[in-house]
């Protein structure tokens, strides 16, 4: 027997469980369900009737999960969630009628955004960022991923970085960070984006060493930075062995999906204007597609991904908040499954499995994301009579409890 | 001196008051403010400079309310909270790509809820329904309408009212019902609206009897009622002193918001395809508009209610949740906010004046909605730096404290 063999920690009973294994149907649904767990792990996840004996003796404890439905913890592969300030007033200016030409000459934008985060110390940026990763927590996410990007200096993306690592300990759920110093230039290059792209290459070893940085991304946009730009940042990346990923193709195509995928990168993110041929990369490299609805949301755009290319080619799909001050004040995962059912028409399941398994694969996480023996034991009990509530509902206060490997935390 | 003399009950120092009085700036925001209450109203909503004499001496308990933001507790002004059942899986077969036809010949639609509905007693109704008001109360709903009209027949029309008014008293927050009983055409009226609306304007006086009717509501609509038949109604519930109100033009303009304007009505509500006369009618007879952008955003609708008609002839525009199983399950009116500024181009001033003052006024009441003295102590408390973050965050728990007639309830 394994290490995962019975007695157990906890051996919860009469679960229905959305286990989202592929062998099974829909939500790979087991209706009389039994999950175990031991040393943070699943031992069980199963039909009852499959226990390998009475469960009195399986397990140190035993409960009845009360027929509530019960998934793997939610992943929110994109988040950018630590910031300064909040852009609520400029939200109210464009629904005043101002243009981005005088909202930008009101000091408005993504430059506000990083004046705030320059100006707060490391307490304060903590203090700002907590309620929102609580916010999404109280909905069911148990990992995270937080980007830099609101710096665009190497101690504000170090602060940046390092109070993302504090969320997760605080709260006791698993945060990656992403360093996405690349996401603006910043004001002291004007005029010369090559040099910043130079500085960030000379910052990412330096954040490296700190334990900071578990991949890097980009903006590779008309507004943002070039492909040859990208590309010089994902060589040194890479030459560093960090894994890589983009914000590709959100406003125009220029390439940026088969770039990624020609780093073999763990994601594109956002791809509105992507076209198939870039699909087809992805699907050859393993790159995620991750959607946003957020921001398609917000900015009530009308160019849709190519989900049907997606499905055709069986790129994995995740759906995340994109959390921002600027195009997606987002502070629930679920909230954006239901804008993916409603604005890129993905069903139910396909949004779990995107605020899941897939958002997992787009961190580049296999240990997490199902509800099968061997995985983190992070997992969420809903107030639900059907999994497609999930998705269904607009706000609500569904979940019951949420496990971090073995250990309730909401 | 009034009733509302010194000394107060409780009284708060440090707050942020947006008031909405007509006679201040944006918000009716008083940022030096203090707020007090006695016996259950607001005694003194102004500046703290203004106060008539030294705090320790003005009430029985002073504190700081920490420069928070205060806001009138939110009303939501239509909401279909009282069903059996849901209909998450008609949302994913949808999404999975059948038809409204198909839908209908599985089941599904209006008719589900009322199967449903007509099959849960009195406890199961208030169970299933107590967790979306809860829902609504975190994110700051003090008053809240809930329509019947998904039984159809005298005695489940009579059970949800019942359980309307039971979820109000066990949240301790205001609960105003509406009878909806020409919601739809029951099956046993199948092929003979006259006389189903002729059995609905019978049940009337003996609900009203019982106090479990607040106003009369009806669907007219292509496919509900047409105005002939919703004048009917409407000639009833006036013959018996009940205000009437209405779902009005959402599909197509049937002159809904005009009918509802010439019996003096309460609000009409959803008014997309209503043309700018009747408007004019709206406002020459005090009929709110009320704004339903989330099943706008459901049926992804694009036809615009006319809101620049509405602003130029002073309508009163309040936003709701439309919460219901079919076309909203909207369970945030926040979240109604965020929408109504997205999609129809609120801005979050008008969306919070919507949810607060104009929602009251859409129900008759005139005791709420604004931080004024004299009127109901219903506030709430909030974690953000600007009321405009109220209509620009999606999700988030923002609500610090809700009070209701000077009672703590959240
Ligand atoms: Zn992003
Ligand atoms: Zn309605």
């Amino acid at each position: 027997m394994g290490r995962l063999a019975p007695p157990w920690d906890r051996l919860l009973l009469d679960a229905r469980l959305a286990t989202l294994r592929d062998d099974l149907g829909a939500y790979g649904a087991i209706e009389d369900g039994a999950l175990a767990w031991k040393d943070g792990l699943i031992a069980f996840a199963g039909p009852a009737r499959e226990l390998p004996g009475e469960p009195a003796a399986l397990a140190a404890r035993v409960e009845s999960a009360g027929h509530r439905w019960i998934t793997p913890g939610l992943v929110d592969c994109h988040t950018h969630l630590v910031f300064g300030g909040d852009r609520a007033q400029e939200f109210e200016r464009r629904l005043q009628g101002a243009s981005y030409e005088q909202i930008a000459r009101e000091g408005g934008g993504i430059l506000s955004s990083v004046r705030a985060t320059r100006a707060a110390d490391e307490q304060a940026l903590l203090a700002a960022s907590l309620p929102r990763a609580r916010a999404l927590l109280a909905d069911g996410v148990t990992t995270l991923e937080i980007k830099s990007g609101y710096g665009l200096d190497f101690e504000t993306e170090r602060r940046m970085l390092r109070v993302a690592r504090r969320v997760g300990e605080t709260l006791g759920i698993t945060v990656r960070t992403t360093c996405l110093a690349a996401h603006a230039l910043p004001p002291e290059f004007a005029g010369r984006p090559d040099d910043y792209i130079a500085a960030t290459i000379e910052w990412l070893p330096r954040l490296q060493q700190e334990g900071l940085v578990d991949a890097v991304d980009a903006f590779c946009e008309g507004i943002g930075f070039t492909p040859a730009q990208t590309r010089r940042l994902f060589e040194a990346a890479t030459a560093l062995g960090l894994p890589v990923k983009l914000h590709a193709d959100q406003l125009s195509d220029l390439g940026g999906a088969a770039l990624v995928a020609g780093f073999s990168g763990l994601s594109a993110d956002h791809i509105e204007w992507t076209g198939e041929d870039a699909v087809r990369a992805m699907a050859a490299a393993g790159t995620v597609a991750v959607l946003l609805p957020g921001a398609f949301h917000v900015l009530r755009e009308t160019k849709l991904p190519p989900i049907d290319a997606l499905r055709a080619n069986a790129v994995p799909m995740a759906v995340a908040t994109d959390l921002n001050p600027g195009t997606a004040p987002l502070q629930s995962l679920r909230l954006a499954m239901s804008l993916a059912c409603t604005h890129f028409r993905l069903t139910p399941e396909e949004a779990l499995r995107g605020a899941t398994h897939h958002g997992a694969l787009a961190l580049g996480l296999h240990d997490r994301g199902r509800l099968v023996p061997g995985q983190r034991a992070d997992f969420v009990q809903w107030r639900i009579g059907h999994p497609a509530e999930l998705a269904y509902w607009l706000g609500g206060e569904l979940v019951h409890a949420v496990h971090v490997a073995g250990r309730r935390v909401q």
